[in-house]
């Protein structure tokens, strides 16, 4: 099963896509998508759609899943995270996929095994579980992140029935 | 010129769309774009996007304006409508056009004449502004007015060239 993780950011989003054959994991590709802070805020999210749909059809996944935005004080923050978010929920759900969504602490759990890991471990061990992985920077790495939780918890799903 | 005003929602986006002649306006189709609070957040982008599409196909509008969301204490409220306004302005830009995006009491103060009109005052003046229309709730006549807004800023923009 080929599974695509996204991190979803305005400025950056970050996504991995991996395969997952039993409890194997493999790494497929990875990358950050990036829009122009010199845009108009609609251009910036056509963009981000345009690349994503790319992304899509490249992998042609059949799972995804999408991080939890972190909800900050910053409500200006908070609504320009949750356009680019309604984006790459909306590039999933175009394609038929009901995307997992994972908050960032249940991901480094799946990951490094405690919710309050830093960044540079969870980039240590996606690295690991993914041998020969070249990470495109922390917004891949963590989108790498997010489609190895959603590959344990699918996995536990099947085990469970 | 045919204008598009959207006053974005998850549950409920009112839209409006109105021709401007020179000074002149006229009512063309108002309506609400409506998802079930039952179904999966991505789903719910997804149908709001094709309802979406589905009206740009219908009137071809020249111009469109959002209005910009009312930012909030309730971090998880923004979020939710950050989504949905993602959504609306990449329905928008996707067909090659650059929103307008005007704050609440702006769109007050161009139909009304004051920036903190109430809801009802805003509803009678769209329906002096677009005589013989026929409102569909609260959304679609904050939509509405969002267009005339833009209506008048166009005007002003094309009369100061």
């Amino acid at each position: 099963m080929i599974i695509l993780g996204l991190d979803p950011g305005l400025g950056t989003t970050g996504w991995g896509v991996i395969r997952a054959e039993g409890n194997r994991l493999s790494h497929v590709a990875n990358g950050r998508l990036k829009t122009a802070t010199a845009e108009p805020l609609a251009r910036r999210l056509a963009h981000l759609d345009t690349m994503l749909a790319a992304v899509i059809a490249d992998h042609a996944p059949q799972a995804a899943a999408v991080e939890e935005v972190f909800v900050n004080s910053n409500a200006q923050s908070t609504l320009k995270l949750g356009q680019a978010r309604g984006v790459v929920l909306l590039g999933v759900a175009r394609v038929g996929i009901d995307p997992g969504e994972y908050a960032a602490t249940l991901v480094k759990k799946a990951v490094v095994g405690t919710g309050g890991a830093e960044k540079a471990q969870v980039h240590a061990m996606v690295s690991i579980l993914l041998p020969g992985v070249k990470i495109d920077g922390p917004d891949a790495a963590d989108a790498l992140a997010v489609a190895i939780c959603h590959a344990h918890h699918l996995a536990s799903a099947r085990a469970l029935r």
